[in-house]
């Protein structure tokens, strides 16, 4: 199970949510409480957007917990979009092109979860991308393969409408194999302007995903932080940080989550 | 361009042709001589057989000069037939899964050369690939791609047959796509009991491959040595190491190299 | 909290021990179940004796669980004497430099355990170590420090006495800046022939340290290895390994262990 | 050998001097043109300032020309004051700690160079560092350690003269032990506002050292760049990078140059 956190707002060093809060991702990475997951120290990534056309990122096999480039990053960048996951498998090898964020020109993914069997799928999935993205594929994690699959299917124009495709068509190869529950994730998404996340499985039950509360609670809970939130920012996650964790709102069981312009949107998500 | 070496023969400590010989693989990875390629400091790697039933392997992504663990490994592991290989690369990403050698089950394979035009061409190949051996896919070149073709079109029993299938399916891909003259490569193959050499150009014009001298003349060059080689012992390199690089035989383009009991035997290689 | 194992009897693969049992060091370092250390995923290390004059050695800041090459060695490399160690640290940084063992010659040193206070002590120590033995020093750990200050002392004449010697002037260190109780250990340490176990504290309080049972019992546990085993085998170990976890005898609190020419001898050690 | 550039003016992305120029750093690192020296392939690192208090780094021990989160933080990082540096060594390890730039609060020191006979001066060097600096020393560098004397001698109070005493100190050390010329050199060094740069040697003969032309220069020569150099402008580097080669001026031997407050001051350094 991986983990992960995505920020919109005033521009922060990106340190303020990811090394600073109470229980934040590093810790989490490394205490994991569930005992299905004990540690995710399977490698990281960072993305993060500022005045440049497309965003940085920075990925790194080292477990989180101990890399200190990720320490000095994170304290001296500021950004007001940006996503950090930890990872942590038992599948796909250890090496930065497994590591999430994944991008596309000015688009960042992240995901947790996964596609059930994928080894049996893996291919004929892989022969679904259209071949102008399929050079952008450089590992071998089924998040990646979701991602661009999901451009493939029109990401760029209508990012629900894409991921939906993606998920019907996961579930019908799965099917075609006689798997009948074969998605299980969260997703994060951007292209640098809003923040689509999703929460989906299969069987109706995806992994948690929470956002945070509104910008006046989240002034209130963080006073440090208050001047620095300007007008506007939302943080999704996909389990709570901070001091106060029963402020975040969880999302429900197959639904999105849109904050564009401003406005938070929760709605259904079935594909 | 890459560089590699491999040895069959008495069991000798790797070290002995991979670090001791004047101009070895290691000093060659850092003062290439050719202007055309400047250094080989994009990861390395070591295939050897023991007593196990598969070889064991060695990737990394540090620069071969640089790694500590190779030195000791290489000067305690002993082996009667193993493959070294340093990469240099403008193409796929620097991670151990795009390290050579490739394996499989019992089998070992090291590349050099390159497919043209790859990035069009691998998504269509990749599809070619049998599934039972897709997943054994680990990285992103076109050496790995090749050797599961190579697996997907009878390697494990007819290793010659298997390349040259390989060879035209490449080809065929490429002029389906207006690229003439589309490979270039020497490769070495083993399933842990006779190696194999291929020397090949589309244009007919492979990267350089040599053979050692025979065992007489192996022993009259390295005295140190004479009593570690047994009764029979071969080297098959990219490049000579050694202070007698004239001695290496030079294999003719277009030629297969089979080092199998005890016996070498240079033919054409026309697929 | 660093956890390690040592072995020594007839050659065997080093995974029989590493990676193959119940609750192993692999699983322990992902999985700790004490609250204190989360989890050992801050680098490993193996050495080995074989027929070289001098242990091999393979260290690596990867997390020993996300490490292909090590399960490769391990699966192929025979020792009669070995060491594996994992590391969780607060203090020095994750190098491999700093990654047990630790080797001069052909002496192989692992330690859990720490100085208190070691950053005001770090200086006068290091100062106490012999020319000879200083430019042996790589790394920045209290642990390496421990051992050139014995190797100083005269480790390599008389182990127990050296240990007791950097024991007392590591104390007298602390006590000179006003700590009381300044040291916390239990190390293995081997010339390639015997193995020394030390556990200790300041306090009388020392880390865990356990010894195998005997060769019968062990035979009897492990009925696939019993053949592997030979006439005389014994492993140290910072925690339990195996099925069979109330088999292990636990050493004494400030006590040593010397395993030589196939006799145990468990005594007291108090410097 | 090792190279190394320092910037300071306007903000910019440091892509523009690290990667962009012909010749820059990175196609040095790989292209090294004296034999002596094949590749500086043994880790880099950046130190930037910004509006922080302390400066960031950025430390890899992969090779400049193939981290692909190096290529990713020069440009989306902008800074008025950074230093670059990449690695070639056949004498400390390859590890983080090792790479340049060091940095104690809010300097930023990097090195090429060497003390004569390291080995056999180090320990009696370490002794003379202040504690209060001590444990600031991660790495086992002769670099990282002429840092912290020239900080134990003043450093923070008056570059100019600690460097002076560090030489002293250096080469006074290295006659004790019958070593008449111990120490070779150029140093760059930041508090975040000026740059100190030093080219010395105790023969005469330091490395090279060369500034950039003056801003009209550096404008027409750069034309691209030409508005973002702002009013002041000025390079510091091992070896000149870009077009115009002939353009940089070389620091004469045994002199240091200062850029404070817009001026550029080169002047004797004879300590």
């Amino acid at each position: 199970m991986c983990r992960w956190l995505a920020y919109i707002g005033a521009p922060i060093l990106m340190e303020e949510l990811i090394f600073k809060p109470k229980d934040n991702l590093i810790q989490q990475s490394l205490h994991a409480k569930s005992p299905r997951t004990p540690t995710n120290g399977d490698g990281f990534g960072l993305g993060w957007y500022d005045k440049q056309p497309n965003p940085g990122l920075f990925r790194s096999i080292r477990p989180a917990w101990n890399d200190l480039n990720l320490l000095d990053l994170t304290s001296h960048i500021e950004s007001h979009l940006f996503m950090a996951h930890v990872r942590a498998t038992s599948q796909a090898t250890i090496q930065e092109t497994n590591c999430h964020p994944f991008r596309y020109k000015n688009w960042l993914f992240v995901h947790n979860g996964q596609i059930a069997n994928f080894g049996q799928l893996h291919q004929s999935l892989l022969a679904k991308v259209l071949p102008k993205y399929f050079e952008n594929i450089l590992g071998s994690t089924d998040s990646e393969l979701m991602f661009h699959l999901a451009l493939s299917f029109g990401l760029e124009d209508d990012v629900p409408a894409a991921i939906a495709e993606m998920v019907r068509v996961v579930e019908a190869a799965g099917k075609e194999i006689g798997i009948a529950e074969s998605l299980w994730m969260t997703l994060c998404i951007s292209d640098g302007e809003s923040l689509w996340g999703f929460r989906y499985g299969s069987n109706g039950k995806g992994p948690t995903l929470y956002v945070s509360p509104d910008i006046s609670e989240l002034r209130r809970l963080n006073p440090d932080l208050k001047d620095k939130f300007g007008e506007f920012a939302a943080c999704i996650v996909s389990e709570p940080i901070g001091n106060f964790q029963d402020s975040w709102k969880p999302i429900p069981d197959n639904a999105k989550i849109v904050i564009q312009n401003q406005q938070i949107v929760i709605s259904d998500f079935n594909p």
